[in-house]
């Protein structure tokens, strides 16, 4: 028998570290402990599973070809040794011994380690609001809970449910429930965005409007404040900061937090916020003790400070690099940039590195590119309207972030995941520009949207093209700021600008995109123009001519009216 | 008015030249020259053009919002004169001056230039087979062929065709004249596979199997000896070294080369292919002139070699970094990695980076790591199988290629455009395997197939892993060559593995996978095993397990019988 290897926790960091360091390290002794039954399962697939894409909970924990991973394969096929249903309760460092005890009879044991990993994960964060106790209040932290939440929806005891938080789980548990269920469904978000910090608001506006489209109803700026419940505890209403609302289910997916106290009573350093501290190596203060997944903290890549990143891709890189070094293989972790993807009915929406507003929060003088384009030619049948928006420094040219929105399927994860690498490799608007792409008809366009969004960014960040902000154009259009001077060039086709042009006659003004050098004379004096087209590209163009010509300080609406129909406006002129 | 810009061919590098420097100079006076009537389309397009699913020509000369793009539109909307059905004859340096023809009325006439740019594209390659000037043979090589092809086909003229030439724009051809039109198909290939030097043989040959799925023919290691004709002067018949095939419409699908002749002739230095030198800047060897697109040299950013790269997408790239200089920004092109994407009926193919023997062909000791893989979470309804082949050079362990093939999608296309910046930027196989790309189960895995297929080449590069290559194991298991002590231990499911294990009884042996730990002294001895099971993963696990055990010398078969079954091999049993 070669060391032994104790490894706290069997989800997904645990697992993954298991197996291959039994690859690498045939002798080794190899343990994985669990305090739950269930053990190795895709929790990013519960959402699915609720909704019913996935009919049994066995295939989140199934291998691809079909056989479940529960203690005897991984006896029989990894030569892993799993004691499920074992908690451990502390970690004597001194004697290389974790205490552990059997959840079913509570008979305490130890075990001794050569190395160990630590591989806890995380809890969900259950917010302080009173009538949190009452049934039918869930979280989505274990598999347990998904059946539970699955069984009632199944037994049809769900017509009305509130998730509280607008995150990309309670969004993905919101579409679950609304969509396959027909559960009438509300998220309330604190902040006044959803998915607030990972992309920007009009993306996250887009995001709103189509959650509204679907059926699920959603509102920002407001915080759920007591849950009400019957006669039998069952919660039945939530009250809000504006409202009430009825409830047979509340999903409460308020975000997670590392489960580090084993590490920290062991003396181990953890985060303020209790995350295990570990090198890129993924050692713990305690060269012997390993850590990964969800209980630890990591590097922000664009930042450089310190971040926490509870991802399952991370966790299975991160177990994958602790085996590595368990077996004397010099491997690291460097971080993350925070890749993301989501499905949301229809559309999808993902990001890498930070947001604008996360970037300005840093300290950034940044510019955000807003590339709306078809997401393969435009004259190819398939083919979709597609919105990115890439972040940059303007002073340095680095790229800090990319975010985007498209049509449910592929395309927005190949530019997202084109990002993620370059990112991390601090790479500048001009890498982007030319950044060779695959381009096919049936794929792509030959300047690929991610490449225009960088050559966006670089004429912002040049100072050729100068926008309108999105917020500022809707205030004023709402006639929430004044600006006198202020008047729309709408450069789109007549047929498409007329109706805008006789609503809102005095503040909109069209001429066609290919008629404004031949009829420059038509056009109104001494204003501040917004130019206005479909996508923004035409709009730049005219920016650039008027400026030659000595009309200046007009401002390019990014996106063009593709974003704004998109956020669904309430003064969008009824067309025949 | 400011400098004259001269630009010489408007299809592609020369109108985005001519627009991006329009945007940056508004006071340059500049003049784009074509000898064709049709300018700036989408060449890439014409196989859609021709298979219908764009409906007309005009689509691809159009632009996004619906405008063709013709003189007008070039001058009232881009500020930009375009003189069509004028050639270019030839550059006079000195007086800096391009002598022109008018095609129309063979008019000459010359026009002075203070910047000139050659955006001349380039022409088929035109094989020296007799009877090659028969009516019906055509190349793709402009809209006005195309339009006379689906001319033919619209007009029923066309039963049978054969396409000389088996890459990407052959077998586009192909599937546009077999899927829609219902045309009998051929593609003639000279080399051993079909898209040679593109990707390596087993992803070509599953792609020749998809195209005689598809009821194309398919026959490589074959050339066109002669083309047969009627008494009207059209093809009949094209005789090949193998056989005779009739034909009614023939496509010359042989590649392209650059039209380099005004340069040369003006005394520009030029490849001795004919293709232009230029710096990163875009500069010939006269500072005054720039060339870009598919008449230029570049370089290829992992071979570090010289290279002709004719894409629709460089040529626009270029194109922008040409007019950034005109405009005194500095701006640089440095060189390609090949990135490259089709549709192949209900499949697509992908590459960016060099193949395995292009690699090995340049001296690089390479490893490739066939990965087979859920495209997106295995338990998701609409997961398909994806193969990749990454390849990676062994001492060094920088990544030089990525290929592979999957459903039709946008799915490879995320992998491949992943990888092409981060081969660009000398990544090694540790940064594709931490590279962070977004997860979530409706897009991909929690360890993505780009992630495995790094890790695979870095099992390979380690010696931690040994594989038999597909050809070796396909020649064995024809009987081609003799290896007495190999046997196939193979370790799927009993069902799936029995009616091999019956058919190929004696070299062919069935121990589902996690029946190997338990029942090891079931394995017959003294056999050098192929491993096989559905991708590769479970039979890696189980050669290191046979390491550790002392049974070595053992085979992993790459990507299993997932590729196997997908090359259409002749043995594959009956399965009731």
């Amino acid at each position: 028998m070669g060391v032994r290897i104790v490894i706290i926790g069997a989800v997904a960091a645990g697992p993954k570290t298991a197996c291959r360091a039994r690859r690498l390290m045939p002798d080794a002794e190899i343990i994985l402990l669990d305090k739950d039954d269930l053990i190795s399962y895709g929790g990013c697939g519960i959402p699915y599973y609720v909704s019913g894409d996935i009919p049994d909970e066995k295939e989140l924990r199934s291998t691809s070809y079909h056989i479940v991973r529960d203690e005897d394969f991984f006896k029989n096929a990894k030569g892993v040794e799993v004691r499920t249903l074992t908690k451990a309760t502390a970690i004597d460092r001194k004697e290389k011994v974790v205490h552990i005890e059997d959840v079913g009879t509570g008979k305490k044991d130890s075990i001794a380690y050569d190395k160990l990993v630590i591989a806890t994960g995380s809890r969900p964060n259950i917010l302080p609001i009173p009538g949190r106790e009452l049934e039918r209040i869930f979280t989505v932290s274990s598999l347990h809970k998904a059946i539970a939440i699955k069984e009632k929806l199944a037994k049809g005891e769900v017509g009305k449910a509130v998730v509280i938080g607008g995150g990309a789980i309670g969004i993905e548990m919101a579409e679950a429930l609304a969509d396959l269920w027909g559960v009438e469904t509300t998220i309330i978000e604190f902040m006044p965005q959803v998915l607030p910090r990972i992309v920007d608001k009009p993306i996250a506006d887009m995001v709103t409007q189509h959650l509204k489209e679907n059926g699920v109803s959603v509102y920002t700026n407001e915080a759920a404040k007591e849950f009400l419940g019957d006669s039998q505890g069952r919660v039945t209403k939530v009250v809000t900061t504006n409202r009430e609302l009825e409830a047979d289910l509340v999903i409460m997916a308020a975000g997670v937090r590392p489960r580090g106290e084993l590490a920290k009573d062991a003396g181990l350093e953890v985060s303020p916020y209790g995350a295990i501290v570990v090198n890129q190596r993924m050692q713990t203060t305690d060269p012997d003790i390993y850590a990964a997944g969800d209980c630890i903290e990591t590097l922000h890549l664009v930042t450089g400070k310190k971040a926490y990143a509870p991802l399952g891709s991370c966790a299975n890189r991160e177990g994958r690099v602790v085996a590595d070094n368990l077996a004397g293989i010099p491997s690291t972790f460097e971080g993350v940039v925070g890749s993301f993807i989501m499905k949301v009915f229809d559309i999808c929406v993902g990001a890498t590195g930070i947001s604008l507003e996360v970037a300005r929060s840093e300290g950034f003088e940044a510019v955000g590119g807003f590339a709306v384009q078809s997401d393969r030619a435009h004259f190819f049948p398939t083919q979709a309207l597609m919105f990115l928006h890439l972040v940059a420094d303007k002073s340095t040219r680095r790229v800090l972030g990319l975010q985007g929105i498209g049509k449910m399927g592929d395309g927005l994860m190949a530019r997202i995941n084109s990002a993620a690498g370059m990112i991390a490799r601090k790479s500048s608007i001009a890498d982007f520009s030319n950044l060779e792409l695959a381009y096919a008809p049936p794929f792509s366009t030959a300047v690929d949207i991610l490449n225009v969004s960088a050559n966006i960014a670089d004429n912002l960040a040049s100072g050729r093209m100068r926008i309108v902000e999105i917020e500022d154009f809707l205030a004023w259009m709402e006639g929430k700021i004044e600006k006198p001077d202020w008047m729309v060039l709408d450069l789109r086709h007549p047929k498409e600008a007329e109706p805008f042009a006789e609503k809102f006659s005095g503040k909109w003004f069209a001429l066609p995109y290919n008629r404004v050098r031949p009829e420059l004379d038509k056009l109104p004096k001494g204003k501040k123009f917004i130019l206005i087209c479909n996508a923004g590209t035409r709009s730049y163009e005219i920016q650039l001519f008027l400026d030659s010509v000595g009309i200046e300080g007009s401002m390019v609406l990014p996106g063009g009216l593709n974003v704004i129909r998109r956020l669904g406006v309430s003064w969008w002129p009824e067309i025949g």
